[in-house]
Formats: structure tokens, sequence, C-alpha cells
């Protein structure tokens, strides 16, 4: 079964989304997914990490389409992805990147050709004009290398990498969610072989120290509590079960996080 | 053709309802359509009256996978229901149970065997590693007994049912909609053998009584004033023509609300 | 491919879209897309809008179910119209026409045949009980004549035709788009064949004059400025870089703008 899914950030009471789909159906019968349409607007780096987490899950074959794009009409480049038996279409801004590193090899192409593209092209909606097109045709079988020729000076972009200070493991919040748990950047594993689930995990974030119990889920805290857990993305996070931890501690994206260890 | 249908607590700006999907693309080609996924976060009760107002009018033979689940990861099961032949998948928390008693005779299975499992399952995310793809492999056609054993002791929930004291039917708000319709568990089948339309009807709600016309739709009613009527889903409504009632009569879902009958 | 689309005031949180796609579902296998379900709450215009800026992008044959119906239930029609090849289903109170007068041609018919609604029709949810089953027939092959007779005598709507007075452009905001981006119904072509992008244009707008420069894309200008462009449907916008325009000038849909020509 083919598939294109759309990462936007163009929201759903528009019309946007909608014309991205109605030109991909024109070109191909593929099964459409949306994987969201509600990243921060302009916000590359929650887009990114969004796309991070949903593609591997997809079948191999699939094709992305992901536009979080305020270079859109200027000399900013499109570009298309291959990584890991999957397609990226998008914009070169480094919205692509940190997904086709957790591939490991990828290739990257310029969009070039124009056949490809509608025929008419607005300066302000390549997701629909350019982009949607080209992952349908792209879904319909055509080869990558028609689309534009390789190139190694793409934008690049990751999320940080944390790190170990003597008994301190730094790193930083990359996502919060809609249930307000603050997603790091620091990996389960390395949380795994220094703590056993019930510990307390001593936390420093935004002048602060908190004492929180590190469970295996969010359930075994009473209602309204701190925890600690290995996320469903093997991330290292702090929640409140049944609340919104970013909010009660007042935290956002990119803010440090540093963990003492035993 | 087969049909899967969601409905969560997960939100639309996170990457938790596209896992889902992406985890049943890769074992069934089945159409996947969403019920909600904007169901207030961890409440149960909201999510089983969508989940009841919707299912029965999907074909017989659709899977619906209903994740709202604060328990996850902890000893809450999870169950597969089968009811009016439809299929429900989630967890043990009376979310599957209004809907199962809508259709009257169903049969609860414990989830038990791993096989239709995804093969590596997180703690805090059954909703894609073990309801989804079991959803899917149901969908492909496995019979539901190879899930796990029939259980009687299953969590219930339902709605209440409205009472008559006298000449008076007590019964509550189930649900507030979007447009701030005022929806209860009163049938309107009692409603429509006590009163007829352009009526009015003697609404007693937190301390206030308030007195309604009763008509066939909002339409009938001068713009910003409240009425009464019956709603799409066979149910006693309060509601104001292209206004919110909620809102203006400052009521909640589990409010009481009694009507004086003639 | 059989194509279904929806567009509707309903939102996404209670269950009012997954009950009409359910029964579209019951009587045909076609794609179902969703447009959107965000318009404001009985905002006929505001939804005719965003329905004229879709249609035209999705193959010819599609079948469009667009329901913002305040009068549901009362005396106003149902109509199907054949336009461009589409064919438009919904309530007649102007919701429709826009696009059907994009398309030039277009015949009206009032919805008559009961053979192809839901069997019992509730006063309030005509969207789930009329007009989805006869898109999901229509979209099986049914001919139109077969769902009631022609009609002249539809309810109309238009956005305005902006005028030209002198040296200036009369015209008004017909859409506030997520990024705050102000749509009006002036038309780019006119627009460019008086100025030149990187030109400075002098706009009048609620008692006050704002000189922006115009350009083709959003990008050319630093983040944070107003500018103005032609959007994606061809029509004048003025934008902020990264921002919201609509809040930085506190204007609403419907407002007057004028242009000075040089």
């Amino acid at each position: 079964v083919k598939i294109i899914t759309f990462l936007t950030d163009f929201g759903l009471k528009d019309g946007y989304v909608a014309q991205m789909k109605a030109v991909a159906l024109n070109i191909s019968n593929a099964k459409l997914v949306d994987i969201t349409h509600e990243i921060n607007p302009h916000n590359v780096f929650q887009g990114a990490y969004i796309l991070r987490t949903c593609v591997p899950f997809f079948p191999q074959g699939s094709v992305h389409v992901a536009i979080i794009d305020p270079g859109v009409g200027t000399n900013r480049r499109g570009i298309v992805i291959s990584a890991g038996k999957h397609i990226l279409v998008g914009p070169d801004n480094g919205l692509l990147l940190p997904v086709s590193h957790y591939f490991g090899d990828f290739i990257v192409y310029k969009i070039e050709n124009e056949k490809f593209m509608k025929s008419s092209i607005s300066q302000t909606f390549h997701g629909r004009d350019i982009f949607s097109p080209i992952a349908a045709h792209i879904s319909n079988g055509i080869s990558i290398e028609e689309i534009g020729s390789r190139i190694t000076d793409f934008v690049d972009l990751d999320f940080g990498v944390y790190e170990r200070k003597g008994n301190i493991i730094v790193g930083k919040i990359i996502h919060i969610d809609r249930f307000g748990n603050i997603i790091t950047n620091i990996s389960g594993d390395i949380i795994l072989s220094n703590f056993n689930y019930n510990n307390e995990i001593l936390i420093y974030v935004l002048d602060k120290t908190i004492k929180v119990p590190f469970v295996s889920s969010y359930g075994f805290i009473a209602k309204g509590k701190l925890l600690a857990t290995i996320g469903s993305g093997n991330l290292f996070e702090i929640a409140i079960n049944q609340g919104q931890a970013a909010r009660k501690l007042s935290v956002k994206e990119q803010n440090k996080i540093e963990i003492i260890l035993n």
C-alpha cells in the first residue's frame, strides 16, 4: 500500500492542508496520512522533533512531506532525502535532518525538475505547488534521480546530545507534549543503567532542585504528583500523573535539565 | 471495505496518533478513520460518550480503537469487546462499556497473546504498542479468541438513567458540545410523549428555574435565545440558536437537570 | 479514484464529523478527505471562502459536502450543485455559491428524493442524515437528476468585487488565516499591473495609512515586519514575516481595505 504523510504548521482551520492533499490526489491514489498540522508556526525545531518520532514507525517506502517553511519563495532550496527506505520531501532548512540522521545513511537531492511540479507555481505556497506533487510522483514510482542532483551542503539540524560531566548528566528539553510531559534528549538507556524503578532522581532545572520518584509509568504515582519515567520514544521525561508537569515547573523547550547521578 | 477507527485524548499536535496509525498500516491496509483525538486529557467518561454516539453508525465489521488510558503500564488490563458485530479495543477502565451495553449482547476478552503486539513494548504507550497492532490484526481477520481469554470482571461504566419522580424527570448533563449545546441523558421519547413542539418546558438546573420553548430545531427560535430540542442522538438538549447555552447557564458535564412535567 | 470531501463548523472534539463519515462509509468506499471542520460556528461566509479556495484543486468528479447550517430543520432547503465537473452538497444558504460562480456554469438541484437519505432523519443533523448519504450515493454514480428538481431561486452569496475609484482600489478583507495573514478580495493581477516587487504600497485601513513593501514572498522582509504580497490564491494580502499581521493591525474579516495607486 502506497502512503504519503503530511506534517506542517498550517493548522486545520484554513484550506492549505486540503489544497496540498488535493494536488497529490490528482497524481496518486496513495493513502494520505496526517502526522500533524499543529506545529507552532515557523517552529522548524518542533516539526523536526515530531517528524523524527513518527517516520520510523511507518512502512518502508512511505513518502513524507514536511512543510515548516518561513523561507518559502526566497532562495532557500527544496530537497528530497532518501533515508532508511523512506523518502522525505520539504524545504532545505533542517526540518528533515534529525530523522535522516536517525536512519544513518542518507542521500540529499536538490529539487530541480519542473516536470514534477504544478504547472503554475505561487511564490508563497511551495507545499502545494512543488513538494506535494513531487511526493505524489515519487509515491507513483518515479526515480528520485529524476528530481534533481545530489547535494552535500544542505542545512543541518540536530537536537543536541546530552553530556556526562562527572556525576551529572546535562541535557535539555526537546518537547513538551499535550499532556504537559517534559521530554528531554537524555536517553532512557543511561537512566536505566544508573537508576532502578522506585528510586528517587535528583533533577536540577531552572535554578531549582527537585527530587522525583522514577517509575515505569505514570499511574504508579498519586494523581497530581511529579514523576520521572522513560517515555515511549525511549527518552527521559518528567511528568505529573494526570497533570501538566511543564506548567507546574514553568519550563520550556530548550531549557537545560541536569540529572545528579548517585 | 475494512475500517479501523481511532478515538483518543492525544490531541493532534504531537505525533502519538500518527505513530498508532503507522503501526496499524504496517499490518493492515484498512481505511483509518478518526473519531476524535480531542477528548479532554484522561476524561474516560467523555470519551465513552463520544464512542457510544459514533460506533453504531459505522459499518458492521469495523474495528474501533479507543485510548483514554491514565492507567497505562500499571496492572490495568487491555481488553477486546465483540458487540453488535463491531470490535472494540482499548484499556479496561470502562471506556468501551457504554457502547457495548447499547448493543446489548457483548463478550469481553482480556488481551494476552503477545504475538499480535509490537515486538518491543513501551510502558507508557500501549495505544501504539498493543492496542493498534491488535486492532489491525483483527481487521485482517484473525479470530478474537486468539487474542486472549473471556472475562466477566471488566470495569463497567454507564451514563446513569434518568428517573421519573412524580411529575419531575431527573436526569443529568452528559456532554457539552462545541456549539455549547447541553446534552442530557433524558431520552427524546419521554419528552415527546409529554410535550408538543412549541410548548414551553420548565427546567430546573443549578438552583434556577428556566422556562424554555420546545422546538424541533434550533432555527425556529430567534438568534441568541434559549431553546429545548431533541438532539441528533435522540436525547433531550438545551441550546441557544447560534449561541453557547452551556456558557450562558454556567453548567458542566454531570450537573443535574430536572424537567417539570405538566 | 472516488473522493468525498467534508467542510463543516463541527470542530473535531465531538463525534459529528465521524458520524457523517460513518454514514458515507456504509454506502461508498470513496476516499474521504477533510477540508476543514474548524470554520467558526455558523459562519457561512468563512466556510464559503475556504470551500472556494479548495474545491478547484481536487480531481474532477469529486463530491464535496459542506455543512454550515444554522437553519437545519427549518424550511431552508438542501441542494446539490453540479459545477465544473465537481458536485457540491449542502444547505441552501449561500455556502456553495462562491465556488459555483468561480466555475462559471452550474446547475442547482433541490434535494427531494428520500430514497437516498438515511431511513430515519433527525431535525438537527441533516449533515449526517441527508447530505452525507446523498454525497455517497452520487459518488457511487447515481445521477443527480434522481436527487430532485432543478431550481433557480437558490440563496446566492459572493465575496464582493473590489472597485477602482480614481487612483484608489477599494476592496475588503475576506479571510484571516492561522498565520495572521490578511487576505483581501483584490486580485493579484491588478496589483501586479500597478506595482513592481520591492516598491512600497500605500494602504488605507481602519482610519490609518500604512506604507508597506511589496515583495514576492514573506522571507524577503525582516522577521516581524509588515509586507504586502500576492498570496497562493492570487489575491492581495498583507502579512508579517513570521508574525501576526491581523493582530498587529487589529483588523477583522469584512473590514475595508484601500490601496492608493501611484
